[in-house]
């Protein structure tokens, strides 16, 4: 069989949609450094919800790419870690994140004549 | 001012969601071999809809990312190119849908483990 994330029903297009992700991208930049509890995920990510961050890190264990622990304390505490797999992404999702940064004034500038072109009574405002 | 894609508010955090996302990776890995018609591209991504790739085109080129040329032929011919801005990108979005392609097995295998674990009765369906 020849895997094809161009092909909708793939498996690898599901994959992609997986890795391709800004929370995916954010939250393997954390845990390459190093094993995290839930609240302090939470803490380091802005504007990721508690629900979405539940959800995020359910499916990246579910696909192999971090593994959650729960200590017996009370209240339980559960920790999150990189697998050996994730850690195979983790140059590759560091450069998509160094490229934001490494762009970002360039990316504005093309919105700001974008803004002004379309403005100016372009055919698509 | 210090650019940080872990604040909420901070425009790299847009620009990473834009970059970070499956429907980028597929059409820049496109664009990269060459330009493309609007329709060439829509029938190249498999379950992308005409309005999506409008929209995803749209933000590209909004971004400086891909141009947009329309000629006047009857009907006019629409085609979009990678920028060099674009192609600072594509090496790390090459890398992306490769990594899916090279680990889909192993993913997959992650999924049926996971899978088998939940339904075995652990706390967490």
């Amino acid at each position: 069989m020849e895997w094809n994330p161009y092909a909708g029903a793939c498996p690898t297009r599901f994959v992609l949609d997986r890795i391709a992700d800004k929370w995916t991208v954010l939250l393997l930049g954390i845990l390459e450094q190093g094993p995290k509890r839930f609240n302090a995920l939470l803490r380091d990510v802005d504007g990721l919800s508690q629900k979405m961050l539940s959800q995020v890190l359910k499916s990246l264990e579910r696909d192999g790419l971090v593994t959650r622990t729960a200590y017996p304390t009370v209240p339980v505490t559960v920790e999150y870690a990189i697998t050996p797999l994730g850690q195979t992404l983790t140059a590759t999702l560091d450069c998509l994140r160094r490229w934001a940064v490494d762009n970002i004034e360039t990316v504005l500038g093309a919105q700001r004549l974008y803004d002004e072109k379309t403005a100016q009574g372009k055919p698509k405002g």
